[in-house]
């Protein structure tokens, strides 16, 4: 029986990448909840806390492959203890009395901290992995269009030619913020949790620091005083981290979608053989940006309740805490497979030269507006010119009389105008101002940062 | 492979209670869109629109038992609708050319639609059954403890006394007036989608609307025109009633968690035999009361999700659509399963009388400078009487002279108190006001109310 | 000094309109409390608590046109109590010593609650006048447009036919449920708050309860026991109930917005004289539509700080009170505010059937693919007749060659297809299916439903 | 006419600092607009776009001081546009022609967004200085209680004992943490804007980068290549951090507000002079900590109003730009002044060492049980040890046998406690573990950060 979309079996992957999925598994959980107090019970034995025989067992039992399930299960249906279950059933794996030294002074907040810290971590890892991967094939598009003229909208009407590198290079840039983000980021993720029921580390012993100290070694993570039992800024942060990011990857959805529209069909998102609808085969759903977009809504609420969670109560508050760990792995799950998603639109998306040619040539008269003015102006005025242009633009096409000679005819615009600025007005595309610097500049500026990116995160 | 806790195999049923989880089961979940189909199918067979005898085999196919599982998965692998490979598996398993006639002329969000609709009915009635049970154990808490004093707190300091039953009648107030709202929610919800492609009905004949009103009645649920596809302020009201109830819900969780404090100990959730921390013994941990306050946050968050997901565009928005169907399941299971820990809680709740009277005697003096002022204000004016309280309530205590030594002495307010005044300084649990009238006031309401509900919705 | 956009004098009236400034002014919000005060002492008077004298002179001085203005402000420049300043300037001008009877016996809660409730009838009254206003352009469109083909969108892709009066009365059937759902939310939130300070009416007498019902009654507002001091859902349900109608109305505009891109051009907001923009007198933006888009946002987050402050604690629980307080008021203004403007919208509405026929016309081929499908089911078999239009369809226009030439050259669906059917190829506007009947079905519910409505609220 | 609290004239300064209100203030904002067109009249005259004369006649009208407001008003009232009546006051305000060159290439967006980043600019030196004063309280407090004993709390319950010190110790490490982002998030924020119409800064002339890289010197702030007209990363960073930030706060406030309560009372809120309840004199409400918890509710839910406004559409999408520009302003006015009020309570706030000691005694045999497991693990093996201390400890006290009676007394247990174990039974506040120690780390690594810090934001 499962009744959450992640873990459909039939309808699999629908919301979430195999990959990510496996991160999140409760095995592999569990498995890394052992794999925290086995990395314990090594350091405790390294600083003679406790025997080095036990240790080693413990180290040897530290997998679910060695536990009785059976018992694991019957332990989380008689308790609502989140770890107990786990320990009891090492505990009792471990030969002699060495499972008494298992958890040795923890507490149970300190090893499911620790471990979703450690899945947060491989999470990471693939974004990282994967936004770098949305960066190229962002820089070689906008490479590749920087001088594709399209027309710009604003407020949803045609306004002026950009071109769609210049789009894309916006894209790009976000992205590689985003990524400066998440390199800002892990240093302050990273960061195990051992602090004891209170977070005194009484019973972790006078030695505790250097015992949380080499846990955290031992798994690869720092640890630093005091223990944030209850300062959920780290996480607040990274889910934040992923509500913005998911609004950078809603954006680019969405505008692909937009850009798909049949009336505009300016783009489309490559689809998959089996993609026709079956009562409407001429149908092309951007089916992909559409998961973006509706996977990017959860991630911004599940963020809204991490960041409601985090006034935790005195030493330890599960009113919170449990709220932040339901939350924690469905925004990551969300967030990495939205970006594997548009990393695959990105991939195979169709761009249609010929229709953003087109669609800009529609209304080219009114798109060259701004830049009649500005040609005016100067001889003119641009308190005049605007009025002038304010009467005339209206009048074009309308009276089966085009802009050209509305202009040529006018007495004091006519002789303003040369021969080649009537040319330029049936070339809007030229009309793109400094959009290919622009493009230029920008991917010369990540270009730059992209060099200071280790190959992966903590490599 | 399981990521979301809901589904955890060894961790089960942390966040869902079994009977919810069946409801929203993917099979379960299939198996009501072939019953769907299955419907749909048998009434236009008795329009005329498809022959018997293809209605006849889809009935007796219309089950994932009869189905190609492997199939189903495969064509998810490579299908990104949601319900075709369904479709699929259950033409190709129907005999003959029957298959065909499978899904005619309806739309994959047709089905999809109207088997959310049947699944949030059987969550509706689950809801209701259990939100009646605790209004029962509501009410006879409010009878029991109509007359039991305890401090009430404002701004988290101790201000007069109230009862016990009243603080319960208010809870019981608030989940009769969620029963109503669910009572009138119920027939907006239960109300199937059959609009074809883009809500027409086009490819389902001249007889479409007939079709839908018998389809649906064979489902159990009404049809109203037009076809809701775009328009889901149903499931936004759903959602919201839940995101409201949870705010009840969460209030009495957290109540009884705030009174169970080491320090205040006025109530305590009964702990089940293996609460034991195994480091702590001596705490009793309100864990159910906690559960239903993180259930609470993520329930909010999720109906945000929804709402944000109604301004659908055109005829469908699946980037809006995913984002609802995502939520709606999870908003149910946690509300559903909030609402049995606190059916489970109540029935359980240790009440200690002797504690609320500890407490409320804690600060007698002040807690009955209310009273105090009230009846010394028409003997002396109240402006007066409370520039006298103002300066003698400090003194109190403070100088190991008593309140009632003060006021006796004092030439002013000594005169106007009798000896039975003095007498009730010392019981500020006889200064609860109306509070057992308005708890009868309040049970008789809701007791009439209760006597309009049917024993199950729709029963 | 002013510093929400709300109060902004020079830029006056972006998001609100001054109706509905006028109801959350400051000095109304006061007036509203002195009202209370006044109504609270006339019912004390009348049943013998406090001098009929002093009931009088409160009644005559419960205005701020009668208060020392400074010595409030000062009041509040001292005192954190969110009503006591009000309170002492009322006693202070109150003759003789008759002040003292002022707020006898209540709490400051129940004084702004009650006003907050008055405060939310006005704007209730205001919202339905303004959604049946909403509700009468949009059954006046839906006949009127009835029968006025357009293409449908799925996925943002051109799908089948529809109507653009079905549109609408998709939109008037929504409008029509928020005006039930505003009917049926009038009763549960028009009710008056009288607790004293911790629920009980302790210091309100042994006729409090005759008090708080005579109270309300003088201010045209319900009582029920017990006080709602701490249960929130009726502001709860309030605040969602404006953020689900903010989802239609968003809905609405935007659709509205789309529809008016330059590319589809279908419908078009009509533009106030001023309108242009400067440097692209082309462009006509949809200001208004998207004004009700940004206050929808606005106005689901603050309803999502309402939810979030339900759990009050204990019996007052200013924490969560005062982010109820302030979010309700703008939940209120910007939800009337996004209503008057779609109203305004609807009002002036371009509609282009011209453009719509043309974009209907864009692709009619592959718009008919569900109509052929069906056409040609029962002659060939459905699944045969799939397979075939998925080879066809693709090819028709790519070769020079028309669908109707395709169709008619193939000899298993050549002689299946009339001339009429050929024709009928031509004309994707005969094929809207049911739309027509689906409008009148809806309109006649609306219709009757709209029957039994009140001229006014509580008229 | 004031409508929202924030602009309350009576009740004024309820929600905020008057130095907040100043900088978002409708003057000053329209100030800034004018001094960024300024600034650009004077680059452009400098790169010889427009004539040196204008850009001084610009430069000397560009306050509103300077300008007509009835225009502006008047303008306002006719025209949609955000900036436009503003422009054209300034342009009728200048001498001769020069009027036609202000706003010359530039878009309403530009101007905007640049006055937005100015205003959050000021908000952020604020908000640091504040910050830094926090943090300088807590390091104190963490000095000054550091090895202050008290009861540390989980689950609600009281657990183990702690040190007061410890506990500020980690609200002053998250305020670090704070204070680090901040740092790091400001030179991200303060980033003009100057693309033009649609971020080729066509209408700018091939100078356009050197423009605004000027423009914005001018303004103290930086300009970036290309245009974030759509890219409002930087805004939904912003909001977020305030929303952890408020977070944080929420949480400090709180637990001062848990520690105040009337049965706990190791804490109080300083109260100012007027802030006795005038019936219930005994009252110390912690207001300001209320107001903390109350602003943290809006900030959190505007900040979701912010990131749901990322996803613009095409080149500029007011429908998501109007909503951030309303929230923004709100969120940082709410996390200025609860960041103030927060300041406010810790300078003030009473610590009662004495009611710590009593809570910490009231159940110490309990408290103790922790210490005594790993006391007597060495001896008997952990398992044993637990097993007989959860068989011991529930019968202490309740028998009118003390707990160490019955260790004394226990055949396995008695021996293996020396005098000094049973001593130190009695002194719950001597295991504190590492508290102390963890404090020194804490605050060592503080001040070392601190050190890096600038004095002012930007030198």
């Amino acid at each position: 029986m499962v009744s959450h979309p992640l873990d459909f079996q039939l309808q699999a992957g629908f919301y979430a990448t195999p990959e990510l999925l496996a991160v999140f598994d409760e095995k592999r959980k569990m498995n890394r909840w052992l794999q925290v107090e086995a990395a314990l019970a090594r350091a405790q034995a390294e600083l003679g806390v406790i025997p080095a025989e036990a240790a080693r067992e413990i180290g040897d039992r530290a997998d679910l492959d060695h536990l009785d399930l059976e018992l694991i299960k019957e332990g989380y249906r008689q308790s609502r203890n989140s770890l107990m279950p786990v320990i009891k059933a090492l505990r009792a794996a471990c030969r002699d009395d060495h499972g008494q030294y298992v958890h040795y002074g923890a507490t149970t907040q300190d090893i499911l901290d620790t471990g979703q810290v450690l899945e947060l971590e491989e999470f990471l890892r693939i974004l990282y992995r994967d936004l770098r991967a949305m960066e190229n094939l962002l820089i070689d598009m906008s490479r590749a269009y920087r001088d594709t003229p399209m027309i710009g909208r604003t407020h949803g009407q045609q306004a002026l030619p950009v071109t769609f590198g210049l789009k894309t290079a916006v894209w790009a840039g976000e992205v590689r913020r985003h990524i400066e983000r998440l390199k800002s980021l892990y240093p302050r993720v990273t960061v195990g949790q051992l602090g004891g029921a209170v977070g005194t580390m009484a019973a972790l012993g006078p030695r505790a620091r250097e015992t949380a100290q080499r846990t955290m070694e031992l798994l690869g993570l720092q640890w630093r005083p005091p223990a944030w039992h209850t300062s959920r800024d780290n996480m607040a942060e990274t889910a934040c981290f992923c509500a913005i990011l998911a609004g950078t990857m809603e954006k680019a959805a969405n505008e692909i979608f937009l850009l798909s529209k049949t009336e505009v069909a300016e783009l489309a998102e490559a689809p998959p053989g089996s993609m026709m609808s079956s009562t409407m085969p001429h149908k092309r759903n951007p089916v992909l940006c559409q998961r973006v977009a509706a996977l990017a809504r959860q991630i911004r609420s599940l963020a809204g309740a991490v960041l409601e969670s985090m006034a935790h109560e005195h030493e330890r508050d599960p009113r919170l805490l449990w709220s932040e760990w339901l939350a924690m792995p469905q925004i990551a799950i969300y967030t990495g497979t939205a970006s594997d998603c548009l990393v695959r639109v990105l991939e195979g998306l169709i761009v249609s030269e010929g229709n953003m040619r087109k669609n800009l040539l529609l209304h080219k008269d009114m798109v060259m507006s701004e830049w009649l003015l500005f040609r005016l102006a100067p001889g003119m005025g641009r308190t005049r010119a605007q009025e002038k242009l304010h009467a005339l633009l209206p009048r074009a096409g309308g009276e089966n009389i085009g802009l050209r000679e509305l202009l040529a005819g006018d007495e004091e615009i006519g002789p303003l105008l040369h021969a080649e600025d009537m040319e330029f007005l049936d070339h809007p595309e030229r009309y793109t101002g400094l959009a290919a610097a622009l493009v230029d500049d920008t991917l010369a500026e990540i270009t730059a940062q992209r060099r200071n990116d280790p190959e992966v995160l903590r490599g």
